[in-house]
């Protein structure tokens, strides 16, 4: 892997716990970070932009895509596909750019599997407890909407010991929350693996001084 | 591991590459931080303080933690011995202090190899012939003793490979050093293997959710 490759970061969480928020902190703290942008087959709604909310495709299309494994993972929901491209991340990593990747639970565990060096960040309140509180006081949610996402959020919680790290998004702590994920992208990329172009020349000029 | 545990942090460099300076600013900057404390049958030398820089002990007390595994690595230079003691850093982890511990790089090595989990960080120059730079423009040391060092340097280099962060220390660049240095160990405190405390809390609230 050369040294000015861009890292790609997972970004998951339970549903409801802010990462949305988080990420957009982060953004606007370190507007340098690239978001992957997923592509799907369901129509546009108003005020979504194509290539910035995501790519709107035509099912044949998509169906070409995962056939040829141009996605790094993609799932089906009511009916339409969503996924995230390759070509996408790859570019930007290639052009020494850190991508972001937020990602429901599932499509993180499809990602981990496949791709075990890419950090994944779980996104978690202190407690579900708290993560009910939170959901409530938005005061947006039915609250049969309310029970569907705790329902899931117990479903997911098991899947929290897969990641590399977790992290707690603290009641009116963002800015320190996003802080930290930036601080864990940065700490990723002075990892040993991903400065074999350093390493190497380090070794190579010591070789040539021992001579 | 419970949470409130502290965190051994291993750091380590070409001699000669700055690592004195760099934890000196880290400790300015975040005291929190407690140095480990090595143990020698040496002879304590003028200005040097019993408990601080080094455990002054006999030869019969050295070869008895030996015996007793109670270091967590040790050599013998000189016809003196030198060790980490375990206790020294089992008690500041234990109430929660971070310990670093600043090692010579075959110290290192034993210590990746016994304790794999614990973060190793190889601080280096940007090459070896900015640490030559570096070492001539000390003007404190002889030719030889440069000869020495970047010799030494050499034979150490391919084992950078086995670490687990590299931190590049670029001239007139050590407060961004040393927090990184910080950024890392905190990061590092992320992980969930050292948050299992809050991750089966989690899971546990989820399990009692979901009857």
């Amino acid at each position: 892997m050369k040294d000015k490759t861009g890292i790609l970061t997972v970004v998951s969480g339970f549903s409801g716990a802010g990462k949305g928020t988080i990420i957009r902190r982060l953004l606007e703290m370190h507007p340098e970070y690239v978001m992957s942008v997923s592509v799907t087959t369901r129509d546009p709604r108003k005020d979504e932009v194509e290539g910035e909310s995501y790519f709107f495709r035509t099912r044949e299309y998509f169906e070409e895509l995962i056939e040829k494994n141009l996605l790094m993972e993609y799932a089906e929901y009511c009916g339409c596909y969503y996924g995230t491209p390759l070509k996408f991340v790859q570019d930007n990593l290639a052009e020494g750019r850190d991508v972001l990747l937020e990602i429901e639970t599932v499509g993180a565990g499809k990602i981990m599997q496949k791709y075990p060096e890419v950090p994944a960040i779980f996104l978690t309140p202190p407690s579900l407890a708290e993560l009910e509180n939170r959901l409530r006081s938005r005061k947006t949610e039915t609250e049969e909407k309310i029970r569907e996402r705790i329902a899931k959020a117990c479903k997911e919680a098991p899947f929290i010991r897969d990641y590399r790290y977790i992290v707690v998004n603290e009641t009116d702590k963002q800015t320190e929350c996003a802080e930290l994920i930036h601080n864990i992208i940065q700490v990723e990329k002075r990892r040993v693996g991903r400065n074999t172009d350093l390493v190497e020349a380090l070794v190579s000029e010591a070789e040539k001084r021992s001579i």
